[in-house]
């Protein structure tokens, strides 16, 4: 077989996409967070699957426990960007040889953990044998569909904003895979971001209220890439004018002399909301997240000009469509 | 880790199962072939996922495309016991660094032609990179709840019936696997029953429109594991008087010297419907099965004590609860 090819996660899904039928009136595009299927004249029955792999998802020192607990969140993250409650999930595992009954038991409980944190239930599954750990995640739950944050409406004027700040989960890797240098503090809550990641459902659920919204996806491969994302659907560009960094990563790049830039925008790994909102009702998205506990942070706005650009202290750049990729890049 | 104990497939999910919060008011109970969520009055979201995993699943000439349009048929088969059309699908893909484009071009028309066999569109998906070949498999479909065949309503006095003759596949692999004798047109049967599974989807649907099934499943891990699943889930028994050997397999037994019993009661990766039949309303089940171009055979009935029995020439034995099963038995 030759291997002089490698093909990247996105082209596969290219391939792969080209050699399918398309079902008539799709609600949602292929490509998006979610997919969805019409169960009457309001309804959608939304779904989305990915799997967790330990070779590649699962760094050494985190648990059996957290890896089923993430495998749920990564999932959750998809719905929480479109805005709909999940109403139960489904897990199908692969397990090495050689699991103990209390290995079984951690995973079984760290599936059960990230259901309930969000409120929804393992209703089924199904289990075999396979060289690495699979958890695969299978959510199902229904939503008007006028109700869905796609990732295709945004605007050039619209505004884009974050449900929080990036770069932990990059200097959490670090720290974890090269053993890099943090204050105990501060590496406590990049390691934190790393091994607990949250899905922000209470934001996407408020915001999908708000009707504000009129693009939006989750960051799981990034800043750039989740900005990039948006601008190919939606045929739009950004100017991104704030970076959200957090104040503990820039604390640990200025610390390891790194570039706190590359740790925001293409890290991966982060479940964040990127939206773009009406300016106009800007506000009421920022208050209807800050009342369920978020916050909503703007960093630019959209543009015509398909481009995604950043301009601090009056310089341009260009913000790359890279990020966390499986395949192709290295994962830090 | 301790790995002394080794875990089967049935005993690992059970432990998950301990670990989790139940939903209240679960349609379909936790181990039948699919799980389900109400969506009205009248209607259940049905879903099922399983996974495909190249170590164990995908002999070593069995083709990508042959390996991709299995998983989906290993999970229509689930929807075709239940009695549900499956509406939509999702793939969730791990795959092993080194795929040509060509290789991942073959999944991506396995999937399509699984799908569109049984009238179904592949709606979304995610990939990811793993050691192993996996595809996880998700089926979405809408079900009157009233419709879905159990595993759990068997009643003493049913007949118990399947959808065609077992065995093949358990000679297909020795076939591929160990090398094994068989005439040149028996052999391409055996090894196509291997290669290119089928679901009885059209016989499911059929069966469900008569409302004379009273309990179902499909044989993916053997037609003994079926019957077992159906008396553990229906607190019945089984007395099996007729064999459901494929005139093949006989013929593959007698050559190679091996027990035809072994092949038909405990084989495995086989996709015929086991169902209980209300007695008076059997032939008119037999007739939906014939009009869709199906079998309907009779094997036995269902009994009140909680054994599953064999009798053929006045001699009774016990099938036992054994089969394909991952992680415990060897594959043939």
């Amino acid at each position: 077989m030759p291997s002089h090819e490698v093909l990247g996660e996105r082209e596969i899904i290219e391939i792969i996409w080209k050699q399918l039928e398309r079902t008539p009136n799709m609600p949602v595009a292929f490509g998006d967070d979610v997919s969805a299927c019409q169960v009457d004249q309001q309804r959608l029955a939304v779904l989305k699957t990915d799997m967790l792999v330990g070779k590649t998802d699962v760094p050494p020192v985190m648990s059996l426990w957290q890896a089923a607990r993430k495998a749920v969140v990564m999932n959750i993250s998809d719905f929480a960007a479109k805005g709909v409650k999940p109403s139960a999930l489904l897990v199908s595992l692969g397990l090495p040889r050689g699991l103990t009954r209390k290995d079984v038991e951690d995973i079984g409980k760290g599936l059960n953990a990230g259901a309930r944190e969000y409120n929804t239930f393992v209703i089924g599954g199904d289990t075999g044998e396979s060289s690495d750990l699979v958890i695969s995640v299978s959510l199902f739950g229904l939503a008007r569909k006028n109700a869905l944050m796609l990732r295709s409406g945004a605007r050039p004027g619209d505004l884009v904003a974050v449900s929080g700040s990036f770069g932990k989960t990059a200097a959490g890797l670090r720290i974890l895979l090269h053993d890099l240098k943090a204050r105990a503090d501060v590496r406590g809550k990049l390691v934190e971001s790393v091994l607990a990641p949250k899905a922000k459902l209470k934001e996407g659920l408020a915001l999908s209220r708000t009707r504000a919204v009129t693009a939006s996806t989750d960051s799981s491969d990034g800043l750039a890439w989740s900005l990039h994302e948006i601008a190919r659907s939606s045929k739009v560009g950004f100017l991104i004018d704030k970076v959200p960094a957090s104040r503990e990563v820039i604390e640990f790049a200025k610390m390891n002399d790194l570039d706190p830039l590359e740790l925001t925008f293409y890290g991966g790994e982060e479940y964040e909301l990127v939206v773009t909102v009406k300016p106009k009702l800007f506000e009421k998205a920022k208050k209807a997240v800050e009342q369920v506990g978020g916050e909503l942070l703007l960093i630019g706005r959209v543009t015509a000009d398909e481009q995604v650009l950043l301009r601090i202290r009056g310089k341009t750049r260009v913000i790359e469509p890279r990020g966390y990729e499986h395949f192709r890049s290295d994962r830090v």
